[in-house]
């Protein structure tokens, strides 16, 4: 078998491990998630490498001996409800082929790799994502102890049920002083290497994004009775805005801008809106160019709704930053792609991953992994053993150029 | 007291039958209804009347003699939830107030006059608008005995534990012979004459209404990882579209379109929507008018579907024509009210009412009353004591052009 072909069928067979039967659903300190990172366990210490679990539950293997520099390698076990199968997972069990095709070849690296298979970065059951690096990162909220589950179980409880310590979660920073940096391997949960018809990508960035709400008042009517003349139909300047807002989107390269929901009141096919309230979610790898672009929108959103005499309000909050990657580690990655014979294409990411959080105490670096009709978060979640075999070979070239 | 400042302490005192104590809730065939009824029975007696309930339990008071040409005059009794106390009864009580003052001055009409006060025109409680009046016009759809309430309670049951008759709905039929016509004094329930500053306006059609459902199909995505030009925004689509539909409905006089509710799937803020229908409701005085603006609509949808490679559904029936009032008698509206002093207004109602059904039976005419904002279906509905006196006078002048 080929290293792809045993990754796709580890891939299979974690998602055996779920909570639920017939489909994938793998949440934070779940036994499902205990019996998926027990089985990782095996395949790591098959590889040669040292296992831990960490305060959070966090799989944590290493391969070397302490005192050498130290590379991270990593990504998450943890699933969305119905999920796929390889949205974290797959950046896991590449790291392993890698390391297992290394010890094959006979090659020995010159630093040490620990590889992180973080226990929570979706955030489904207590709704704190990145829960699994913030530990690692030393960025964990002791408040975050007492939110519960939709069972009522707390967060503090389920980390000790699944054999964490829950007052050595803000200790258990991982010390940056001998680290190289942190690399990851993801789906690309987008379309881009698909439409460009490249294998991999390079992450530039981790886009900053940010999110809140526009609403729109304007004054209900009967739909029968009020001449257009006279209204103040809240939709009207709502679907204006969404038109402005893909102007400004499509004006702005690489700005991802959306409306993902639209609640309109009174709601009734006789009666105008009153009062219409978007969702809004704006994402580039640029905080400048994100801020002018939110800037602009608010701009338009206020001279739509005067020039309608409607009200407005901006419920948009800070937001979180864009992230850059390592352009030293990522220089590399490029190199190991172009030494594999694939072309390079540098994107940044739209999605958050772990190495946001890995960002606060190393060097980050991500090579994307192109998956089918950008579909992720779905039991669709699709890639080919080709693709996955270009990630192993680029990952091992990249770890032979590392130093 | 004033005929005006009765007709308004008469709409207050009926407010007080209600199905909800603190708000005026009156549908069809309730005790409250029945109450009302009876209240409105003492006035019309007062006035000189002999009244009577028809089969479904519509009030009807005659004054004059058996073998005189007869002209209905009439509106509603029943009510929406939390209603106002105007809509529907106004247009009994001022007729009654007209014969009040008519007897006052010692003047008889040479001919006879019916006032009908019907048990349901807003069809809250069975879905049936027009009740009380489709009966009257010989137009009740005897299938509709056995529709269900939200208790349960069946039409036919209802209509017998109001006193009333179902086997005999179907044969309750006004003869149109003796005829005159049918007048009915409603509030605008638009602003139409508020912003032109008239109390009173002559209503010179009633809207035909096309409804229906437009629906665009595009593809979900990650609002993080789909670039603006990999997109098919099923909001972008239906956006551009209620812009459209503005635009079109601008451009033709009279025309009224409304897009009264969205539905977005997947309807989450970080996700790109795939599929978005929208209600549509467009009216217009001219069936052809309202039928060229619906196709242009529809070839509208479908030239931005087509741009955007999104599909689209046009889920619009062949909606309700428009009623014409009568020529001759809408003239006489319209002398009396510039008898009267008054600026003649007309417009079309853009609202359904009982004259509609009445239309099949005899020529129709109505006059509306300013109302605050235009505001009806709500208990901040309000009318002046003054245009109340100015209905009366207007109404009372045009039962005296009546030949």
């Amino acid at each position: 078998m080929t290293y792809a072909a045993a990754v796709l069928a580890r891939c299979d067979e974690l998602a055996a491990f779920s909570e639920e039967p017939g489909r994938l659903t793998r949440r934070f300190a779940t036994p499902a998630l205990w019996q998926a990172g027990e089985r990782v366990r095996e395949w790591m210490e098959a590889a040669g490498m040292a296992v831990r679990r960490d305060a959070i539950g966090n799989l944590i293997g290493r391969l070397g001996g302490g005192g050498l520099r130290t590379l991270l390698v990593g990504s998450h076990l943890d699933t969305v409800r119905d999920a796929g199968r390889y949205d974290g997972m797959l950046g896991v069990l590449v790291a392993i082929a890698c390391l297992e095709r290394l010890r094959d070849q006979g090659w020995a690296l010159p630093y040490a790799v620990e590889l992180l298979a973080f226990a929570d970065e979706e955030g489904v059951r207590f709704g704190t994502g990145y829960l699994g690096s913030s530990v690692v990162a030393g960025r964990f909220d002791g408040a975050d102890l007492e939110r519960f589950d939709s069972a009522g179980v707390t967060l503090a409880e389920a980390v000790r049920a699944f054999g964490g310590d829950p007052d050595g979660l803000a200790g258990a920073r991982r010390e940056p002083a001998d680290l190289i940096g942190y690399y990851e391997v993801h789906i690309e949960q987008g379309p881009v290497l698909e439409a460009a018809g490249f294998p991999l990508g390079v992450v530039s960035a981790i886009a900053g994004q940010t999110g809140g709400r526009v609403v729109f008042t304007g004054e209900a009517g009967h739909a029968g009775t009020v001449p257009m003349g006279l209204r103040r139909d809240a939709l009207g300047a709502a679907a204006e805005f969404v038109t402005a807002l893909e102007a400004v989107a499509r004006h702005q390269e690489g700005v991802v801008a959306t409306v993902g929901t639209v609640e309109v009141e009174p709601g009734a096919r006789n009666v105008i809106p009153g009062r219409v309230v978007l969702s809004l979610d704006v994402r580039h790898a640029s905080d400048s160019v994100r801020e002018s672009v939110l800037a602009l929108l608010r701009e338009r959103a206020g001279s739509i709704a005067k020039a309608r005499d409607v009200g407005f309000e901006w419920q948009v909050g800070a937001g979180t930053g864009a992230v850059d990657t390592s352009s030293t580690l990522t220089d590399l990655v490029a190199e190991a792609v172009a030494a594999c014979g694939h072309p390079v294409l540098r994107l940044p990411s739209g999605a958050g991953h772990d190495a946001v959080m890995l960002s606060t105490i190393a060097p980050i670096a991500m090579l994307f992994v192109r998956c089918a009709g950008g579909v992720s978060h779905n039991p669709a979640e699709s890639v080919t053993a080709d693709d996955v075999a270009a990630a192993i070979e680029v990952t091992t070239k990249f770890l032979e150029l590392v130093r």
